[in-house]
């Protein structure tokens, strides 16, 4: 159990005038408890109450073991899974985080019509959005193994070969290194391909002039890299090139400008002011980013309506892109930190323009 | 748009008194309209009521395209996702999907008191429960491909391979195959491994006398197979001996008696006398299996307290096993088609003892 970060959602709490919430994440409960579960169909709450001590309900399935601090409520399936959390709660309002199951919610607001569900996943998103010493640490060694496995990857490219085997070969890269089985796949978009930016690799060849688009993620001690280079195959186009230094000039436009107390938003708009400058702004088509921790997308949102300004330690890419349908896809992306007094890039795989 | 299967389940929202449902799982969708949106944080709802056209409310980032007798109702990622949903509902009870995000349901409650939220899933997961002809060619197909799989995958087999070598390989031949990336890594187990039912795979390397227990299972056109066969390499011991063949006959006791009417807690009874008139019977700690479909786990249930009767066009596993701690585990298991006198047994792979 993490005491210092179960007493800053507490103060969270306190602060968003909350007395009860059941955390139910897989990460968040892994956050707070060091207890890594996927409940799938089955019950697991951590319940946080001001004044008392946390609560962890769950599936004796989940192998839980004690730790001090924290008491476990353990049921069967043969149990009612939400009976002894129903018993637990106060009247009132309790917070609910935002991925329960309906299935639970339905049976707690049977079994108990004087509690009230209020929207609360944000005292525990809020604490996770400011990574500790130990987070930025781990942070710091995914990234660093996404530098090596995108450049092994680059290496490996040759004509003819397909982005299903690329996407393979970067999976064995991760394990390689130590990576955990992602439930993702990664992204390697050939030519045109890179012009959808969720495009998922196919039986697509390489072929000379191909922009190659590789948005490379995965866990690693439970911690997410994510980073995106794009290469050119044997050759690039002046609308490449010129794309190519768009985004190069916008991923660099935003990086310069992190720092503590700037607004989310205006990153992204210093990212999107370059591209829309340059004549490309319809074809920046998504945010700027997304925060990257626990889960691969996690808060914060980096795009054009957040208001939040940066904290020290909030960690989130920096991935503009500019997608010309039927010709190519160029998008680089970085992980950064908040520091103190400005920012610090997590992937150091270099970002001049590749003809490889 | 598939109208008879909404229909079916019209029927079945009737005969539980349901007015009003909203599907939301992923599986449930696509079983409904064809579209497969895997809807992450966003919204995606599937407004079904008796008497009215089926209306879908989604993101219009998921690209739906129109389809006749189906009203699309998109919202952006700037709206109020629930906003028109909850302008269309009727009052009084409304159906609600399992796992439908709570912040969903917290968000109608809110605008909605006079909508009352209830269970509302088994309509669909009912339908669902018994394959129509196109899902059970689907079955098959994917079933055979599984079936050629795990011979490969045996082949394979050699002194001081590793576990997560044998996984990757055989991610790569369901994807030879045509299968489509699985978020679930295969379970491969060697020796004392096979005693955690859900041992995931890791550096342990193959050495004579082990148990070799292969889970496979992976989604082909959507449909998933699932089989678990257990060879030995090299030599087996008196008591893996035994032990394999309580669970071959385990295996065949259960699936010899099933029929339609049959209840499905009597074919998990079938399986487990015969290991625990072996002595095994604590050593086989879970139910015998599972429906198997859209999602590798659905209902029905097959376990001790499914008192459901078989139907045909049901499928799902049947998976006895026996966990020797610090020493081996045995399964065997294939997926079974309910036919209208009779059984189907969809797995081929042999079943006799193999030491390779």
């Amino acid at each position: 159990m993490n005491t210092a970060r179960i007493d800053r959602v507490l103060e969270n709490m306190e602060r968003a005038g909350l007395e009860q919430i059941i955390v139910t994440s897989t990460a968040s409960v892994y956050y707070l408890t060091g207890y890594w579960v996927e409940p799938m169909e089955r019950m697991l709450a951590l319940y946080l109450r001001r004044g008392a001590a946390p609560v962890l309900f769950g599936n004796e399935l989940f192998a839980l073991q004690p730790q001090e601090g924290l008491e476990l409520v353990l049921h069967t399936d043969s149990d009612d899974p939400t009976a002894q959390l129903c018993a637990a709660l106060a009247p009132g309002a309790l917070g609910v985080d935002k991925f329960w199951p309906s299935k639970f919610l339905m049976s707690l607001l049977t079994a108990r019509p004087d509690v009230r569900p209020v929207p609360g996943s944000a005292p525990v998103d809020d604490a996770r959005t400011c990574k500790d010493a130990d987070e930025i640490a781990a942070l710091r060694a995914a990234s660093r193994i996404n530098d090596q496995v995108v450049t092994a990857a680059i290496a490996a490219l040759k004509e003819g070969v397909r982005e299903d085997e690329m996407a393979a070969l970067v999976e064995q890269l991760f394990r390689d290194h130590g990576g955990e089985r992602s439930s993702e796949g990664q992204l390697v978009c050939f030519g045109p391909n890179g012009a959808d930016p969720h495009h998922g690799p196919n039986g697509t060849r390489l072929k000379a002039g191909d922009s190659v688009v590789l948005d490379l993620f995965n866990p690693i001690g439970r911690y997410w890299c994510d980073m995106t280079r794009t290469v050119f195959f044997r050759s690039v186009s002046d609308e490449g090139r010129r794309v190519y230094e768009t985004v190069r000039a916008a991923n660099a436009a935003a990086e310069a400008m992190i720092r503590p107390g700037v607004l989310l938003c205006d990153v992204d708009r210093a990212a999107r002011s370059v591209i829309e400058d340059a004549g490309y702004g319809p074809y920046f088509t998504h945010r700027l980013g997304h925060g990257c921790g626990l889960e691969c997308h996690e808060p914060p949102d980096n795009s054009p309506v957040s208001m939040a300004p940066l904290r020290p330690g909030m960690v989130f890419s920096v991935e503009p892109g500019i997608y010309l349908p039927g010709k190519l896809g160029v998008r680089i992306e970085d992980l950064v930190l908040v520091t103190e007094d400005g920012c610090e890039v997590l992937n150091h795989a270099g970002k001049e323009l590749q003809i490889v």
